[in-house]
């Protein structure tokens, strides 16, 4: 089969590798129709993620077609099209039964990192009975795709973390993907009582403003001034809740200038480098952070969201 | 002044009252510029309610400009316009302190119950600086006035009782003010998946059903059609969330019928009468039942709603 | 091999079966080693469960080694000290993602009830994974069968849902396992100002005050005086949390007697019929009922119990 | 009357000062019977607290007795014994209604920080009905006076901001009053599996030990060694709770390397630099970190102390 594959800092390869077959009773093979590209993937490529060796099939979204079972999978059959998770859990370990499958002592985040992952015609799922989720008939893959990581790390690392009460201020720091689909959910499953955006590029902003942000901040004229912007839109009281999603040193500055007394900074970037935690300020002003890695669909059931028909309401989260 | 003052069983009198005067340095005198009626002025006139006693002003909610100010109350100025709570409270007892005011020792309701109330041009408030809540100039009191008990209850015993997820199913039993509001909250301030109304007159269930409601099921019909036809609409799973907001027996019934296994039962209503509880069927489902009085206005603080703009959000909650 | 059947309304016999066998990968064939009797087992036997029919295997308790393990099973190995859980789990179903494994579509409380159970020589656990936990080698078996049910039992129905917190006054109705256990970790990992333990016989309120009970009330003396005695140990408040683990109607009526106003009742005993809820008088004391089935071993690992050496601190919890 | 003064970076005097008088309604005069000296009074002098000008009388800690009170102040009387909260609190404002005094918009941290404090004769507390609480008769000030600070810091900013669990593997950076404090409060309040204190002094390590520490590490040997030593005890997997209170660069970088996956840092103590947060190496890790300033005294009621004879049991607590 054709698939991508790591091959070292800055490079990757697209190449023919053999199909994967079941190791354990509790894998199966997926058929992959579709799949993206992660930032996390990006990081692989600047050599920032040093469990990932050159040889590595990348790729941790997707969406298929049930190839093979192993004997113990009895959740799903042949045929059947699924969801992959970002995430691999066996269900039963200490950190999966404390509702942290990303601390799964033999899943987490291992496809197209520890092992071989999506980007490739088949994949090897591990713990297929909690690593894969039913999709239903006649959902367009494209779209589907986005439930793999996007909206599962925006909702349980964004806003769940940040911990967004009807009336809060919300500040949402990064207009990829994952911001984006933040500021939907925020605005759509929760009763903010303003959301700001602060971001880079003109068009991200654009598009936040058209899915109902408030106040769209550009930081290109500098960080001082995107800041003071910010802040003036809360009369100068600070947000009750920042998401950080880009994960840089100025993000987590910006991150830390915005939040108010009180406030919850949910930070769910991918970092390269320590940052500074400015303590001599934030000591008396009682701040919450969370630095949450992706809960992976154990907080926001996938028939939840397509059985109840849900689906029909966020169905303009999904792009 | 004129009063309406409750006379005995079945009968109230408008009579000429001295005018109110400051008792306590923690009180305030207030010049009523709008109040309303509640159902529990119905249970008062029905006997219901044992510590209410013939001669009493009715009322606990109300608008109005601040007349005159006890010494301790530093917190208003006198021609201020102000929202009264329904409940009193001095901030500072163990139950105030734990986030009962409805509990607070020297307060709760005692308007229109143990001491004068709102149905009348004025009225004294003890404990102003916590019972009192300032308003922005022009904002119409008739909507204002629904602040004092209809919002904080539909939002703090029904809502935030009812432990509303994104994705939840919402049942509410009852049509009146409480279970209108609390159907708007529900649906513009958290992300359910369906919300179903359940109540008497044709009227009221077509205006559930403008407010949003995705089903709208009359009770007319018989309680076992009610049950079914509700039960239908979840695929007989029963809802996640109950607000009981009619105080009945028979409405009580309800609400055990329509709960699914792991879901919350947040009654609101006031009864006269025990109830019965079917823990023959309920002991192995899971269900959490919370009989909350409200908690008026220590969760949802006046200055979030209007300060923040919020109030532009909810004001279609507000009729 | 040997079992013990219920043959119908009063009638238990000893009968010899086949011994049982694997029907699903993900199935496990226990040899029991010590089981026990619960009060959910006489429920049976006065015919009040009706999912439970003639020629059952009665039992949901019990140590053993596993004797042999589906192929989709690859936590556990044969030959290997196991506890049964009280309830059977798949760990994948929504119940089960929701953390209420007792709802569980195809487990919760099944074994002896609709399947054959631990009291006989062999069982068969479904869902092997999720319903056997890793005992240490050593572990007496009689100590170690009360984790089946009693332990899981109080702590996630009576001491997590009772909300105990530190300097909470805690009532706890009934002098069984389950209620004597509840005393020890409400006192061992929480801190109740003060707890009391309300029941029957003097022998078991004798064994609550050596263990540690601040007062031990009789109810023989009549309801109306064991209220007024329990009350008085609060000054007259009522408490704050009153755990019910009795069952019936009358130890229903005690608890909402007992429970002060802001105070939670879990109730987690197993009720033939209704009880009357004295919502006349709760409904505006901010009562807050949980009746919660067993969670059953999500909330408090074994690893948890046994790893970190926190058995020697609840040693004497196991009797 | 005489008072301890700040007169300058390094320096403090003893001085003759005039008594205070009422300023508002709604303050008391104490006469001061016993105070004490917080390490935020070195920050002070070490010129860390830009707020505290020369001239200040220092001190935020105290016991006492009412000697006037202003006319809107119910709650007390003149010749009360009383204990001083080291917050001052408005009980009104919107942080005040959040349950975050410290933030309180005309109080907070303002005895001997922006207004003269208790190191005097008598001091002038505003806002008396929030800002003391009633002692009964007969309690040594040497022993109240712990509850100004010490007990409400160590319990809600370290105790209850760790979220410690039954069976919760806890470290304490620290070993001062808080630090020491903390430990007491989370061994007899809570059911931790064990308890490790990390320190620099040998004979505060071990009255950590007979306090009933499982562990006591020493940092002398340098910071490599101490977190070895540290992870040692949890078998490497990390702490499950990590408190905090020294407020060092050094023990910022200790607490991020104690903590295990899924784990909480919970940090009090007074920074006066910012502190690298490894974000590099946390992302993934799922930590939640809690800045708590002081919530003094709304979530540990003085009633709930004192009156329902929980004393008793933290009576040596108390030092």
């Amino acid at each position: 089969m054709r698939a991508v594959v790591y091959t070292g800092k800055d490079t990757i390869s697209v190449e023919e590798r053999p199909k994967p077959s079941l190791l354990e009773p509790t894998d199966a093979i997926v058929k992959v129709q579709h799949t993206t590209i992660c930032g996390t993937d990006l990081h692989i490529l600047q050599g920032h993620v040093q469990t990932c060796t050159p040889g590595r099939i990348l790729g941790h979204e997707g969406v298929g077609i049930i190839e093979s079972l192993g004997t113990g999978v009895t959740r799903f059959s042949v045929g059947q099209p699924v969801l992959i998770s970002c995430i691999t859990s066996c269900g039963s370990c200490n950190f999966c039964r404390k509702r942290m499958p990303s601390q799964c002592t033999s899943g987490g985040w291992i496809l197209g990192n520890t092992i071989d992952g999506t980007q490739a015609e088949f994949v090897r799922i591990p713990h297929a009975s909690f690593s894969l989720h039913a999709l239903p008939n006649g959902l367009d893959p494209k779209v589907a795709v986005t439930l793999s990581d996007v909206l599962p790390t925006a909702y349980e690392c964004g806003i769940l973390n940040g911990q967004i009460q009807p009336g809060s201020t919300v500040a949402i720091i990064g207009t990829g993907p994952i911001g984006l689909m933040a500021l939907q959910m925020a605005r759509n499953l929760f009763g903010p009582s303003m959301t700001a955006v602060v971001g880079r590029g003109q068009p991200r902003l654009d598009t936040a403003k058209e899915m109902g942000a408030d106040h769209a901040i550009s930081v290109l004229g500098g960080q001082a001034d995107a800041v003071a912007s910010a802040l003036a839109v809360t009369s100068n009281q600070g947000f009750d809740v920042v998401i950080e999603a880009v994960g840089t040193t100025d993000s987590f500055e910006l991150a830390q200038a915005l939040v108010g007394p009180g406030g919850t900074i949910a930070s769910l970037g991918v970092f390269g480098t320590p940052c500074a935690l400015h303590l001599e300020d934030l000591w008396h002003r009682n701040i919450c952070m969370c630095i949450l890695f992706v809960v992976a669909w154990l907080l926001l059931t996938m028939e939840k969201v397509l059985e109840l028909g849900w689906s029909m309401r966020v169905r303009h989260l999904i792009y």
